[in-house]
């Protein structure tokens, strides 16, 4: 970390911040130039608050060196992380294929869905039961029905389930499930994140609408630190000015993360858009940039369900779309 | 509601659509142009789903033309709401000059700061007992014990006590607090904002980093529809590409909302720049925008408290801003 | 055109703006509702200046049904344009591969970079002759000369060449070159784009930083209602509060033209990530996307050009890159 | 410049790099840590391309510690720069307070704002002859003729006047206006800033949409470098996801470019609302947060100037504002 104090600072007050730095275990190496002293903070500053030190009246800016994450850092694993769910492996290698319905609506539905992504190649099921909405006024799923209804699909397919937490007051409910997904919004949600951390269960974590890689990490970080390492991340879009689409998804974040990171990284093509046509091309683009995996919305009967999901595909479109997936998988990893 | 469907559309899709929206209590006026259809929708559209219709293969776009928001919409509320907290009112003219240290860090430290911005013409105290913290290795707060200091520095100098609610487990503790605030990361914490509309206490609820005006009052919309009415929002600074300042204060928002609800609005200058020498001059442009209140973070003794946040000003350097502000408001309010 | 009218609008006015409306040569269907009136305008709105309606005093807000663009609108031009570029095509099914050095810095540099890029599959050479800097102090290329050894690339391999004209004063030292490149920052440089529309010369139109997809579109417009049709799309990142990456590449924004606009869309991976080991990644994601082509920086000897581009390959890469991104192109166009 | 060198680089190499930055002039001192080596650059690095250095294989991240401007900053121009325009002074506590219509439309038009804005308290004129539009089909300005109608309404007030230009090749029209005004599309425009660089006459440089207060900066440095220190900097609103407002006004860049630099800074409230009744609060912020001057749009007459711009105030809207203006900066530099 450096340090980078103002201009005319006196040396009293100098010694008195190296004092306190130096108490924090840090060694410090001070270098005066003509302007500015600069301090070179050495030793594990993981643990000093950034901007904490920034706000020093006799502080002109603060710079990170090496990254305030530790447990999700690559530098110090240098080996891909593999999750495992079941027979299911996700990163180094092995690929995520998570499909199913945006919300679970009844047994047949989930269960049809299930059965169509599973012949398509899928081998992890979606399917939301508590739906984060913007307004009060809107459809919040079907709860803990929902959760039984994703335990049939299980059955009757053998696909591990994936199914998004937003409570921690709910979090029994939640035992039976595969893997949790943790919501854009509830990235910083950290308490729901220390919880999170105490159970022996992949996490699913999205970032959220305006948060950085850093943010990122540091809320896996979170989770890991508390004793949970089975975190998977994933890029769902963020937020620009940007007209036309929902989000705008940030691919360049999947190799991004993987210098940074050795957990796996999941691209989400659906939400990202929220336009069905915009799906395919978008989950290819995700596997061409090197993602572990992508989940994808899948929807079962058009015709009928009127209130099906604006980004969710037809079965035959996942189809298609997963034969070129997995084929643009091999030509990026060879 | 305006929906426009896309070209070449078949009249037995179109009549279908229709029957559905007519389903749903609205009247559907159809406009057939040379490349377009639009079907206006009359009626009440605020629980109508958007995304869900615009999702449907033969829609092109969907447009509101009135909100989807109604407890806080100044069009059937058009006089200001004036919340009142003990015997302090704010809104309808009356200003709420919020200010206390970032954490609660001891009963001195409290009771001073306290006694020192009431002097300065405080009316409400804040303090940070429960803290949000970006990495799991930062000081996260007293928790508990934070809220019992606050209690007492309300003892001795009779100011109500604003300060965050992060997690609805903890939300017996707050019982005795006079307003419970809602964080940036916690807007739409959905679960939560319907807890707190079960209670009859004041909230004020920060804008999320990189939410919109009508999702800040689709959130509000979320407290009022389960009960609570008093609702006080606050703008903190949204995220944008800036350099130099940690996020970027939004007082358009002001105004602007001041068009939007009849709620009182709140600006918080310390953590949207997050540089304690902004803070005075965006509290000012902030009574100069028409803000109902201010909330800003004061300090005790900036000599020791080397921790300190970068953002907090002297009692001193808030005792000056202070009158300033006050003569501002009665300037811009003529 | 939907216009809303606020509550409570004298008739007078309201027959007033009508009245005005007509002039334009528009049809008028008014629907009043119980809160609001609402004027839909029927006919050729492209030439009616939105924000001017906007901001009459008696109008709520304006929204368009349909885009304000023709010349490049794929509505009146359902078939994908392909601009010939000498025997080079590009668009409807065939790609652009166009590869080069960020700045021409000399004979020896430029010919050994292009004949490089074309034993790896590369049909256009690019090479920065006027370089946009954001200091003053920065190298800002070798103009006039640099665009003569672009020209001896061209004589020595055949590849026709696309540089970046900076200033209309320019122009005509530009009459040789085969493809002009319009720059992120002068994507709104209107008189630029008018020039640029009395040319018989393919242009390749950068997407500004800041500008949305609709933006993008007006400034091609520009470019074909001046006369000249031939113009490429290219999709170059955005600013958002991203850290890590210089800007955000919008690879959404790939389909997304292409639902809009039948002209060719390419991709910019260099400058979008300025970092060299994630232009491979996206450049797959690009082709698998959907992009007509892919502009991509390549430098000639890294181990002494210790001032090559951060965002560069050597022409290795560039060759194994070059191979997967036709294998990709191939099994997403299937 | 701290430049951070990745974890296990040769040794060989790193003197390599070691012997390039010595030849440019600088002193290095290097500290080798665990898991990095840190070069620390003494000198003047403002001549050293950073992006260009972070660009090399070796090197993980550059951080710069000293700013890349010099002509601009306060550190080495620590009094208040005023800029001197006819009698009128701007900056060091002399405040502008430029006003006049969007376009120039006629010599009644243009000559009867002029007359009342002065009326209120205006010492500049505004007014617009150049127009950049987003559509090529909009309305673009009256061009030369504009120009000569300022200067009549300079005749009839005194007014200096203040006006757009696009385009380099139109710099002669400009000889005899008084400020010229770079508008927010062309802050980038580096070829038109050079050239404003070699007169002798004020230059209102207005900040970009996407753009950083370091870039801003870096563009007032290539007007000051080139020979013209008389730049005012301008803040009109900034592209974020906001909905409602048109753009976002960061008025905190108001008080952050007075600690970067020593030259006026004005603020514009009409283009970054959009919004008539926005202007009046946002102006009074502007003030408030310590601006050296506001650019207000007039019109004259909104009953029959159907066409006059959403954003413009009514002259006695102005007169009432500009009243308040003036008080809130009484009390605000007290």
């Amino acid at each position: 970390m450096i340090v980078v104090l103002k201009h005319n600072v006196s040396q009293a007050r100098k010694e008195q911040l190296i004092a306190w730095l130096e108490n924090l275990g840090l060694r410090i190496h001070v270098s005066d130039g003509e302007y500015q002293t600069v301090l070179g903070l050495i030793g594990d500053t993981s643990r000093v608050d950034m901007d904490l030190v920034a706000s020093l009246e006799i502080v002109d800016s603060v710079k990170r060196v090496s990254e305030p994450f530790k447990c999700c850092n690559r530098k110090f694993h240098p080996d891909d992380m593999v999750v495992e769910i079941g027979s299911v492996k996700v990163g180094g290698g092995h690929f995520a294929m998570i499909a199913g319905p945006c919300s679970v609506e009844s047994e047949e539905q989930i269960v049809t869905v299930a059965k169509a992504v599973k012949a398509s190649g899928a081998n992890l099921l979606r399917g939301g039961a508590f739906k984060p909405r913007t307004s009060p006024y809107d459809f919040a799923g079907l709860k803990a029905t929902g959760l039984e209804l994703l335990k049939i699909a299980r059955q009757e397919t053998g696909l591990p389930i994936v199914t998004e937490l937003m409570n921690i007051m709910d979090i029994d409910l939640f035992e039976d499930v595969d893997v949790i997904q943790v919501g854009a919004r509830n990235m910083q949600n950290f308490d729901l994140l220390r919880e999170l951390g105490k159970l022996d269960k992949p996490v699913l974590l999205k970032r959220g609408l305006a948060n950085t890689l850093k943010e990122l990490l540091m809320s896996a970080e979170y989770i890991m630190a508390s004793g949970n390492e089975r975190v998977m991340l994933c890029e769902r879009g963020i937020r620009t000015f940007s007209d036309y689409t929902r989000n705008t998804l940030d691919l360049s974040a999947v190799p991004m993360l993987h210098e940074l990171t050795h957990l796996p990284v999941i691209v989400d093509p659906s939400h990202a858009t929220g336009i069905a046509k915009l799906v395919p091309p978008m989950a290819l683009a995700g596997a061409a940039a090197g993602a572990d995996g992508l989940i994808i919305e899948v929807h079962n009967d058009p015709m009928h369900a009127l209130c099906d999901g604006a980004q969710s595909l037809r079965p035959e479109d996942f189809d298609a779309l997963a034969k070129k997936v997995f084929a643009v998988r091999e030509i990026c990893r060879a």
